[in-house]
């Protein structure tokens, strides 16, 4: 792992989880599968499967997956909440490409749900994610224990909503509006908040969904921050640096919008540095975890959080 | 009742709910109060307090409150449920008032969110309540028991989401796109899920807070169906019929947007009947229950749902 070559569990591993969450997230927006007895808009089935469906690294998926692992825990319950995680994380893109708000046209190589589907789709496609997400979490087909599944609404509520990734995508509209120098430890609250509580939320779902106790809950939320830190200043280096083709968006715009990033707030150097402490902070928080394979590739997703390409 | 005057005691419940719930509304979304422990944009936090305190008939939390009283339920945890299902309500307006949606500049007589506080605050608002609902019910301050919560979250996201309101939405945005003759069946289907399911569900909610055995539950989503289906009816009527000023948005604005409304379908007479045969239909849903102020409060609403002016 040290070298900087992925191992070859780590790399089937991710490969897994992606591929079950897509399968979920698959199966659970089958027009048969979604909730409601009547009417179905073809059209608007097909935006919704489109925002959620074909691409995106499934990170916070295979988060959740490996973490409940950790734990013996897998299997349909395990998946139907990665993929309530993920369909989150895709209604949160589908909004924020809106013209009202990063106005995008591109999105993971294809165009944003909004160009395809038109803007009135497209909110609604958002709001339909947003509430299936919860409508999977609350059924007893995740999991039979009804205080487990509150946990996971409740924690999911948190992460997602105005002290979490709502309350950071204002502060991140309120910067470009009003540009004025961010200092680093603005800048760390609000990716905290704008994508930090949703990664973390992957992984204590993992640890909800798994019964951890506490020590090992408390160990994985310093790993779940860390990496969630560490995994968006990589977003930032990647934004300068990467190649747009590679990226499958619009690289360099976040300069041009006078976002606050890490990058902006210390310099390109003293933001690779932290990116790197951080994520070294997230693998020394799986210390306590039996060596074996299910921590160290959770500590290999920490490292390559940090170092990836696109 | 049936000579058309709301009695003192309707009328006093009425009251009392919509205070209740306003002040439930104001304490939920104090700035000390919302989740989250950081940054706390106070624009923001004004945009969504603007849309969803400070007006509204608060028939959803009305119907919560009532129908939980049926069952010696009351106090706090009832009328923060009456709350989240208000604020997934306001959150509709929110989003449905939006440029790509509806289009509207005037909510109960004020500038539309959008307007006041430009179109990515309104989005992001409409995202904060409908998530911040699910966070209130999922919290144990709501009740104690976790099933009860479960059943509180499930139910809300099946009425909200695809299969309800979501996907009446969708619907109704489809119809004004491909304008065609619309049979009453397939408006009243579109009907139950736009406006129905959430009113239904407040109904519900009531039960399920007051432990409602199964022949009450039957009974009372009999009632909840029929009366959501006379108050969308009574809805389109009064758009035909209202002054602009008593209704506080425009009037007559569904037939310039091919609206699919009963109307439209079988002309205002027969929509009238079939508000009046509904709303008799939900008032012999409570036949079962004993006789007494509470069921009779009830009774109530469903008249005035179908003959109100506003």
């Amino acid at each position: 792992m040290t070298d900087g070559v992925p191992s070859a569990e780590f790399r089937a591993r991710g490969a897994e989880a992606a591929e079950s969450a897509e399968r979920m997230l698959d199966s659970l927006l089958a027009p048969t599968a979604l909730p409601g007895e009547t009417l179905r808009p073809p059209r608007f089935l097909e935006a919704v499967r489109y925002a959620a469906l074909g691409g995106g690294k499934r990170f916070r998926p295979f988060l959740t997956i490996e973490t409940a692992r950790l734990f013996g825990a897998s299997g349909t319950g395990v998946c139907r909440a990665a993929a309530a995680i993920e369909m989150i994380h895709c209604y949160s893109l589908v909004h924020d490409d809106l013209p009202a708000l990063d106005n995008d046209d591109l999105r993971r190589g294809r165009p944003t749900t909004h160009r395809a589907f038109g803007e009135a789709n497209a909110i609604l496609v958002g709001d339909a994610l947003l509430t299936y997400a919860f409508d999977i979490l609350a059924d007893e087909a995740t999991d039979p224990d009804p205080q487990t599944r509150i946990a996971l609404v409740f924690g999911l509520a948190r992460s997602a909503g105005i002290g979490g990734m709502i309350g950071g995508q204002v502060l991140d509209l309120e910067a470009e509006e009003a540009p004025q120098p961010h200092g680093p430890e603005d800048v760390m609250r609000l990716q905290a908040m704008k994508t930090g509580a949703l990664l973390r939320f992957a992984v204590d779902a993992g640890a909800i969904l798994g019964r951890a106790k506490a020590p090992a809950r408390d160990a994985l939320s310093r790993f779940g921050r860390a990496l969630g830190a560490a995994f968006q200043i990589a977003d930032d280096i990647l934004d300068v640096e990467a190649d747009e083709a590679l990226l499958g968006k619009r690289a360099g715009k976040d300069a041009g919008r006078n976002k606050a990033t890490l990058v902006a707030a210390l310099g390109i150097e003293a933001a690779r540095q932290t990116r790197d402490r951080l994520a070294q902070e997230a693998i020394a928080a799986l210390e306590s975890f039996p060596e074996g394979a299910n921590a160290t590739v959770l500590k290999e997703a920490a490292f390559f959080a940090a170092a990836r390409k696109n």
